[in-house]
C-alpha cells in the first residue's frame, strides 16, 4: 500500500514541487491548498487536492482522521516578509497557529516525520553567513511566526516523541512562482514588469544582496528529507550558496528578455541589507546541488513565464495597520474608500 | 484631565494589584478581563470594568476607540506553563493573537508605552541565574508564545515607534491569587489543599527550587514603568532572589497553616528543575525590592486565604492533546464522556 502524505500549500509554488517529487517517490499525495497565493492548475496530476487552509482547524481534523498520513510536508504561509509588519494578526493566525493545527494532529496520529519550510526571515540581522548553529533572533512578524513553530515543534518533539525536519530556504525562484504577487518575490516582480512593460522597482539602491535559490536546489531535498534519518529533528538552511545584488539581479533577467534594465528606484523598505547562508549542513545530509547557477535557473524560470503570461497582481485585502505601509503597496486608498 | 490606562488581566492577581497601583498613581483604569482566571471582585473600586477578551479584536478595536489610552498594561494570559503543552491553539491564540490584537490597536492610536508582563518561561533551560542579555530560547508552547510577543514588540518599536516595556516575572504569589486553579500557582495550590484537608502534591522529588516572589515586589514596578523613561524598551526580570526547593515552601505553608507537611509525590514533569534570575537590571531602574521575604509574604497570602477561604478548582474544558497529560490533571475522562 502507498503511504499517504499531505502537503499543505501543494498549489503554490515550492509546494507544488514538492507534491510533483512526493509523486515520484510513490506516495499517494493530499494537497491542501486555500489557493490564496497558489494556482490549482499548478497541482501535479496524481494528486488528491482539498481546498480549503491550515487554519480551519475542523478540517485539517477530518483530514487527519479521514487519511493516515506517514508524513506531514507544512509549505502553507502567508510568506510576504515585508508586509507582515502591516498585517500581524493575519500572520500569526495564518503562519502560526494554522501550523499549530497541524502539529496537534500530527501528535494525535502518530505521523512519523513532520516536514516544515520555516525562513531565513527568523535570523535577523545576524552576522552572515547565517548558520544554524545561531540562536535566531526574528525582527519581524513573519520570521516570528516561523521561528516559534520551529520551536514549537521542537517542544512537540521532546514531549510527545514527534520527529521534524525544519528547512530555511533562501530567496528561492522558478517555475511555478506567482509572478503576479507584488509584495514578494522579486524575481517574479522584475518577469512580470518587464512582460507588462514597466519599470523595474528596487526599494533602496538595489546593493542589498540576497542568494536566489532555484527550485529544485530546495524542493527535492524538502521531498526526500523523510527518508533521511540523519535528517530527524534538525534545522537546515537550504539554497544557494552565491549571493548578488538585486541590482545584478535585475540585469540578469532584463538580459534573459532581451531588453535593457530600467530600474524605478523606490524609497528603502525595513530589511536586511545583506543575507546569505552556510549551507555545508545540508550539503552534507543531502549531498551536493544540481549546479544550476542564476543565469541557467533564470533561463529556465523565463521560458516558462514567457508561456504561461502574467498574471494580475492580486492585492491584500486586510491591511490591519497602514501607518508607513512601503510605497507602491497602495492599498491604502482602496481599503479606506 | 486623568490619563486613561487599560489594564487586561485586571481581573486576576497581578493585573488586580497593578490596577490599584494605578488607580493610586491618579489614572483613570479601563479594566478588560473574561473572568476565566480572575474575579469581578478582585478588580479594585474606582476602575472600570469591561468583561470580555483580548482575542476578540472589535472588542479590542471598540475599546481603543472609545478611550485615548495614554499607557496599555497588558497582563491577560491564560498562563498555565505545563499545560500548554496540551492546549497549543488555545495558547498561541490567547496568549499570541490576543496580544496583537493590543498591540495593534497601540501602533493606530499612538499608545505611549505598552507595558507587557513576559515569563521566566521564554528562557528555557538556560545557564543559570537568568539574566536578559541572554538570547531567549523557550522550550514550551506558553513560553514560546510570550517571547513571540517580546520579539513582536520589538519589530513594532522598530517600524512604528512603539515604546514597550518587557517584564519576566518569577513565580509569583500572594494576595488575590487563584487558590483554586489546580494548573498552575504551587502556593496557591498548597494553601487550598491544606484548608480542604488534602496531602499537598509535588511533581517529582521535591527537590526543584524556584525564588518564589511576593506581589509587591512585581506589581508596584510593573506600574510606575510607565513613568520611568530608562525602563522604556527593555526587558527586565523581576521577583525575588533567593531560590527554595519545593519541599523547603511546603513546610514554610504548612508551619503558617499550623499543620504537618503530608506531601504526595507524584511523578515528575517536563519543567526545568532549577530556576532563578538575576535581578540587577531591574533594581537599577526600579530600586531595590520591599524587602518581604518568602516567610513574611507566605504569612500575608495565608492571611488572606483564610479569610477568603478555598475556592473550588476550575477544570479546564479544551484539551487538545491528552497524551502524556501529568496525573491529576485528570481532565481526560470528563472531556470524553
Amino acid at each position: 500500500m502507498k503511504k499517504s502524505v499531505l502537503v499543505t500549500g501543494g498549489a503554490g509554488f515550492i509546494g507544488s514541487h514538492v507534491t510533483r517529487h512526493c509523486l515520484e517517490m510513490g506516495f499517494e499525495v493530499i494537497v491542501l491548498d486555500d489557493l490564496s497565493g497558489g494556482f490549482e492548475d499548478h497541482i501535479p496530476e496524481g494528486a488528491v487536492f482539498v481546498e480549503g487552509s491550515v487554519v480551519d482547524h475542523d478540517l485539517v481534523t477530518d483530514l487527519f482522521n479521514k487519511h493516515k498520513f506517514e508524513y506531514v510536508y507544512h509549505l502553507a504561509a502567508y510568506a510576504a516578509e515585508g508586509l507582515s509588519h502591516f498585517i500581524r494578526r493575519f500572520n500569526y493566525n495564518t503562519n502560526l497557529v494554522g501550523s499549530i493545527n497541524l502539529i496537534n494532529e500530527s501528535v494525535k496520529h502518530k505521523v512519523k516525520c513532520f516536514v516544515f519550510t520555516s525562513s531565513i526571515a527568523v535570523y535577523g540581522k545576524g552576522q552572515l553567513p547565517m548558520s544554524e548553529a545561531m540562536t535566531p533572533e526574528p525582527e519581524d512578524p513573519y520570521g516570528v511566526s516561523k521561528y516559534a513553530v520551529e520551536l514549537d515543534l521542537k517542544a512537540a518533539h521532546e514531549m510527545f516523541g514527534l520527529n521534524y525536519v525544519v528547512f530555511r530556504p533562501h530567496n528561492v525562484y522558478g517555475e511555478n512562482q506567482n509572478i503576479g504577487d507584488k509584495y514578494r518575490n522579486v524575481i517574479g516582480i522584475f518577469m512580470n514588469q518587464i512582460m507588462q512593460g514597466k519599470q523595474l522597482t528596487i526599494f533602496g539602491d538595489g546593493t542589498q544582496t540576497r542568494a536566489f535559490s532555484y527550485i529544485d536546489d530546495v524542493a527535492i531535498p524538502i521531498a526526500h528529507s523523510v527518508e533521511k534519518p540523519a535528517a530527524y529533528n534538525q534545522v537546515f538552511n537550504i539554497g544557494a550558496d552565491k549571493p548578488y545584488t538585486v541590482n545584478e539581479l535585475a540585469t540578469v533577467v532584463s538580459e534573459e528578455f532581451g531588453v535593457e534594465a530600467d530600474i524605478k528606484y523606490l524609497a528603502a523598505r525595513n530589511e536586511v541589507l545583506h543575507a546569505y547562508s552556510d549551507h555545508t549542513k545540508a550539503h552534507e545530509v543531502f549531498g551536493a546541488g544540481t549546479g544550476i547557477d542564476l543565469k541557467e535557473g533564470i533561463a529556465r524560470m523565463a521560458e516558462w513565464a514567457k508561456r504561461v503570461g502574467a498574471r494580475q497582481s492580486q492585492e491584500f485585502g486586510n491591511i490591519e495597520i497602514t501607518e508607513k505601509l512601503p510605497e507602491g503597496w497602495g492599498i491604502v486608498k482602496k481599503t479606506l474608500v
